[in-house]
């Protein structure tokens, strides 16, 4: 299992990724899901995927590698597409390629086609946007009403986001959401775990501001848990005793 | 959908039940969820019910009218029964006994026979108990390791108990915190919804100490979600900034 999320306020983007993927509660290993593709000044991207690793990484490739556009016969990559738009695209028919060549062989052996990517990121000319990306291809974007996106085992980490988060909060408070969402998440499920993966784009900067990987031993992380955690007590203590009997 | 949770402290039990029924989105109903069987000093049962509706309403009028014991010949209810772990067989019996009766018709219809139950009380003479019984009738019970169970969207509302339920926890403060669990849930989730039922049974007292609806006026839950976000809010921003920067 994999927990993404991305959180798009005035200020810029936040976007957080666990490492853990499994096969199976017996087979689990660390590969990274948030991925950059920065050319300062001319675009800042970052990628963060869910779903089948085998699926993710071909699409990934193809994003590097490049694909040929059907009506103008040149191949493009992520670094070439002219905006945000025309790169969650782009990915979707990466996607619809990878498909194509291993889809069907893998239904065949009962593994499923799944997918799902979260595409943040600023093109110079447009804005800074945040897409999610089905495994058909097709996608949503983040608006002012609902600023975050997530993918993979987003319900444990949905609720602070639900209550905390709106489209003006600081990107400083949404890096902190982010991280409590992504902590109560892999307190709650096996399937998530660290290191994590933290990516930061100031809106108009055209460049990463933040990427840093949170390891084990990150001392901050600790103490932002270990001080959400007192607080959480505190909080339901302050609550005043329930006055219910019965009715 | 639905959401319960039984949380078993030394004090004594919490159980807490939305009401919220739906077929599709758009055939939503209200039902109660959370039953109580009481006989003052001689048995409190209560069970909260997840699932297929026709399924749990079938085995709860089992539950009252009776089923046949097949080495006795006598017919047994829910309150002739003599102690939790039978009651627990006995609401597994039934159960396998709705499905005898519907349940292949039901997988013929491509409808699930989906059931999950809270059972939580004490019968004279015995402790105060917690189980969580499947829909093959099988059944597990919370311990002090893990003094709470969930049915139904248990994600959402289960890094708040994660982080602060213990079977120390006092009886108030699992109340407080079931609520907490419980208003997380309905944020988040359209399939679960007020009113909301609660029941607090103290250890040893075999009688309902709270037996209570809370509706969407309800003063002290609206105040415990205003407490609430109010806490959040501040508690995130109580944490420090971020020290990251470029790895």
């Amino acid at each position: 299992m994999t927990y993404c999320v991305g959180i798009l306020v005035r200020e810029g983007l936040v976007m957080i990724a666990d490492t853990r993927t499994n096969a199976g509660l017996d087979n689990i290993a660390t590969f990274r899901k948030l991925h950059l593709f920065e050319k300062p000044g001319d675009r800042v991207i970052a990628i963060a995927t869910a779903g089948n690793l085998a699926v993710s990484q071909s699409v990934l490739n193809l994003l590097n590698e490049g694909i040929k556009n059907p009506e103008t016969g040149e191949i493009e990559t992520i670094y070439s597409i002219p905006s945000m738009f025309k790169v969650a695209q782009f990915i979707g028919r990466a996607i619809r390629e990878v498909y194509r060549i291993h889809g069907k062989s893998m239904e065949q052996q009962a593994a499923s086609f799944d997918v799902t990517m979260l595409l943040g990121g600023q093109v110079k000319g447009g804005r800074l946007r945040l897409f999610m990306i089905y495994s058909a291809g097709n996608f949503i974007e983040a608006t002012s009403d609902t600023p975050y996106l997530q993918i993979g085992e987003h319900k444990y980490g949905k609720p602070i986001l639900d209550r905390a988060v709106t489209s003006e909060t600081s990107l400083q408070e949404a890096l902190k959401l982010g991280l409590v969402s992504m902590d109560s998440t892999i307190r709650s499920n096996l399937g998530v775990g660290m290191p994590v993966d933290v990516v930061t784009i100031r809106r108009d900067a055209i460049e990463i501001d933040v990427s840093h990987r949170i390891d084990r031993n990150d001392e901050y992380f600790l103490d932002l848990r270990e001080r959400w955690s007192a607080a959480l007590r505190a909080a339901h203590q302050a609550i005043p005793a329930p006055p219910y009997g019965k009715d």
